[in-house]
């Protein structure tokens, strides 16, 4: 494959930034890859496992002479990381990102690219409950999504480089969509941010209660719940970020979801048995939707989906 | 390996039903199967499949001369179909069931169970989100934990039954714990309803939002949301009568749940991120506990947990 970009910068190489440099390398889509991040530990990291061509000591020093810059930081991270890359960064270069909120990000980046600069906001919509530079998978993006939120910048020149960061995402494997930066924010708090807030919400409920112990709790969690603890395992600084850079979407789903429990819970308190049935059967149709869409096999997965009631 | 009974009766044989019929048989546990259900429809798959010895015509012809018989109906048909087979029972024989809430079962049993016959209640943790007689699997109850839950009777028979019963599971691969009643619906009120209902109601929830279209939610689901989808499409009836059968249970914890979810969202509406990164902290070591105990592994699994953010 040609190489898509000469030389990229990853700012910030945990699960995310990792799979990144693993998934260009071996799909030949870039030249040099460096490397930085802000905790030491990180970059001895990046260094032992010989991730990188040059593992950086500052975010402008790794951005120096690259046409892609990626932020792989938390997103309340990126503005800081910015700001501390922007003097360095060369005309005609493409800024992006793979957070899960958009518009922080892209008010960041925006305020403080110089002229010349293409920033294209992205997230890859991929990840592991695990995190940290040994965590990364090439395969991280294999038919994944990745959404690309640009700005409306018309230009032949701005068209290009979305063009050419599409390019450099389908190469690692992922189909790519682009969105309006508020759309991307509430699709998002939807598919992803609620899920994980419910999941972190009921195991720490469950771990909570004084009159089932812990024990008890994890040894029959096949029940269904053991699906929301690999959920809730995720990076708890990313998460943090994503809940705050994202509150305005997430407090506006959240406050429907709470609504249609109230309902769901009176609908079991007052034992109305073909109101509950209905709910039920109407959730059912929407799995098989993305099973249709071929989002997910049909098929049980054996170690993994076994126990759900 | 020897036979633990010589002749059972599966009365309601859906997944789980038609799930312990394959595997006594692939174990040897048992001599002959009957096999009785409601539905014409389910009857005749349970022919054309080739599963039992016998599929009966009513409750009572299926439970005659059987000294196991496994009620594997939705929670609030067991209470019926024992009524029509509790004359026909065998003085010695055992009768249980496999549903998720004991309480409404255990009273039903005992209540309609002849002198002689020794009612133990069951549950086996085990289960997919399909349903009826084609879904069921032989492996479904490897390394699964099933739990009795006995009455108070300390006779030897009793305790003979139960031990024998515990045997028949073993052999069926799973591993058998005794719980009191109420314990065990409060448990699994926990581990197994709330993470249901929680999932049936935000696969709702997004199926009502205005401004995101359903192909948006499919598309991106691999953020979390998938997860809740296929809990969600769990078996429509067999949940309804859960959440009726124990409801005290699951209002008493879906209210913990409520009040802490609406203590999450003021820490998110307040941007309090040491308050939500040590919530989001303390989950993750949850997780590591079921890992430790063995309960799953910690490597990722590809095809079904990329995609958490």
């Amino acid at each position: 494959m040609a190489k898509i970009y000469e030389r990229i910068a990853v700012i910030g190489c945990g699960l995310i930034g990792s799979s990144v440099v693993r998934a260009a390398r071996e799909a030949g889509a870039v030249g040099e890859i460096m490397v930085f991040d802000a905790s030491d530990h990180v970059r001895q990291r990046v260094r032992d496992l010989g991730l990188a061509d040059h593992v950086a000591d500052t975010a402008a020093d790794a951005v120096k002479g690259c046409d892609l810059v990626l932020f792989g930081t938390p997103v309340l991270a990126v503005g800081e990381a910015m700001n501390a890359a922007a003097s360095a960064l060369e005309p005609g270069a493409t800024v992006t990102d793979v957070g899960s909120a958009k518009g922080v990000i892209a008010e960041a980046l925006n305020g403080a690219a110089p002229k010349g600069v293409f920033v294209i906001p992205g997230h890859p919509i991929a990840g592991t409950e695990h995190s940290g530079p040994d965590a990364g998978l090439a395969e991280m993006f294999e038919n994944r999504w990745v959404i690309l939120t640009p700005n409306d910048d018309a230009s032949p020149d701005y068209q290009a480089a979305v063009e050419r960061l599409s390019q450099f995402w389908r190469a690692l494997g992922a189909q790519v969509d682009t969105m309006d930066v508020k759309h991307h924010d509430l699709v998002l708090a939807v598919t992803s941010h609620l899920p994980h807030l419910i999941a972190y919400n009921i195991v720490g409920t469950a771990a909570d209660l004084e009159n089932v112990t812990q024990t008890e709790v994890m040894k029959y969690s096949a029940g269904g719940f053991r699906d929301f603890t690999r959920i809730a395992a995720s990076d708890p600084t990313m998460w943090r970020d994503i809940f705050i850079a994202n509150k305005d979407a997430v407090l506006e789903i959240l406050g429907r979801f709470t609504e249609d429990l109230q309902a769901l819970s009176r609908a079991i308190r007052w034992s109305e048995a073909d109101k509950l049935h209905d709910i039920f059967t109407r959730t059912r149709e929407i799995r098989r939707g993305i099973i249709a869409l071929g989002q997910e096999s049909p098929e049980p997965n054996f170690g993994r989906d076994r126990g759900k009631h």
